[in-house]
């Protein structure tokens, strides 16, 4: 029996999704906890996308495959059970057996929350990057709209010798103005590795006068890997969604 | 100079708020990173109540003397700069030389999060206490209602050999139901030693129909120390805000 499940972790503690040799990670956390839930052989568990060391999730999805005909309220209790407090797994589904968590998404809801200050709870706090206030807001807004559109976006991620085309689809931008800072949302079609942290860099530093629109759309038009772009910090930013095209 | 602070923190990975010889206190680190940033000898920082280990803080109060003449927007920049993630200062301010953050304090607001199922993420879950649910909703309402008044509250305390007296006014109690649970919101004038835990857990005991709410009422009516009352989960407890009679 195929199973959708939709997570939430806080990434803080973490390194990353991604079973790893060394390191504490969610993907081996979860596969941990089926099989102390089950006392079976190892079950893989698949997500939907490797998020990095620090990076939250509200909605990511995996997939995995149990043998026992288990109903999913109590799947997710019991998971829940043998997990660590910052993983709670929010949703347990039944899905066709071809469901792939990675391969069938269509698109991914990413959010930055970005802070001048961090005068927050922690509970808020730890799920944001405090960053220096962006001065020029103009210039800001419209570097955002300069970002959605397919491009090749090789200046916003890093070599890691995988993928073969570094052309994605950002749909939408959509940045919201909090106390104290800024929320930026991000729907695409899939990011590359940094690519998120990366355009929130870019963005950062129009805002910090350091570069112009115009510099940022160079990075868009002129891709290459490499380019001197800051990395935002980990800890600001969350996967909210992943959306697929048939349900569940 | 006499400042006041207003700090939250997240009391999952801490041993309450009092500096011991042994554990991770929120005190002690506050006091080390005042030692940090003025490099000089140490300051002493008094709470306005000694939360429990793994009870949490949006709103608790300290003052501590310093020396130097330090705007509060930057002695709070300066402070978070130096403090762990899951301890936050929220404001800073001068106050007058006598005032004093635990005797001056008039009352205090603690909320309790109780939650029959865990699907919410981390960042909300770790400040809740997965319980079982309560089903003789009508006689936990009734129970509640027992509960405002001044109180011999020793039933819903433990000896600790330090308070002559175990009556408090408890002000105000109020229940807001939560999508998968319930909070509890407790005003008064001061609370003993467990006391909120305990007084959840009496609630809780009649909601799930193994107490009923008159005998309750007896817990209150005959206090005695040492009463069968269950203790609620530290996990659920958040001091919201502490009251002060003339402004900070």
């Amino acid at each position: 029996m195929r199973i959708k499940l939709v997570v939430a972790y806080l990434g803080t503690a973490f390194s990353g999704w991604q079973r790893q040799a060394n390191g504490r990670t969610v993907q081996a956390e979860i596969e941990r906890a089926i099989g102390r839930m089950t006392k079976g052989p190892m079950v893989a568990v698949v997500g939907a996308g490797r998020t990095d060391a620090g990076v939250h999730a509200r909605g990511q999805v995996a997939h995995l495959d149990l043998d026992a005909d288990i109903p999913p309220h109590i799947l997710v209790a019991a998971l829940n059970g043998h997990l660590p407090d910052d993983i709670r797994i929010r949703s347990a589904a039944p899905v066709r057996k071809g469901f792939h968590a990675r391969f069938d998404a269509r698109a991914k809801h990413y959010t930055y929350r970005a802070r001048w200050r961090h005068t927050a709870p922690p509970w808020v706090t730890l799920r944001t990057a405090r960053l220096r206030p962006v001065i020029a807001e103009a210039a800001f807004e419209k570097a955002l709209e300069l970002l959605p559109g397919t491009h090749d976006w090789a200046s916003f991620t890093v070599e890691d010798g995988e993928r073969a085309s570094t052309t994605r689809t950002l749909l939408r931008v959509r940045s919201r103005v909090r106390p104290d800072g800024i929320d930026l949302h991000f729907v695409g079609d899939g990011f590359l590795r940094y690519q998120v942290r990366r355009m929130v860099g870019a963005l950062l530093e129009v805002g910090w006068q350091r570069r112009t629109p115009d510099e940022l759309l160079s990075l868009i038009e002129d891709p290459r890997r490499g380019s001197p772009v800051l990395t935002a910090p980990a800890s600001g930013l969350t996967l909210e969604r992943v959306y697929y095209r048939r349900p569940g």
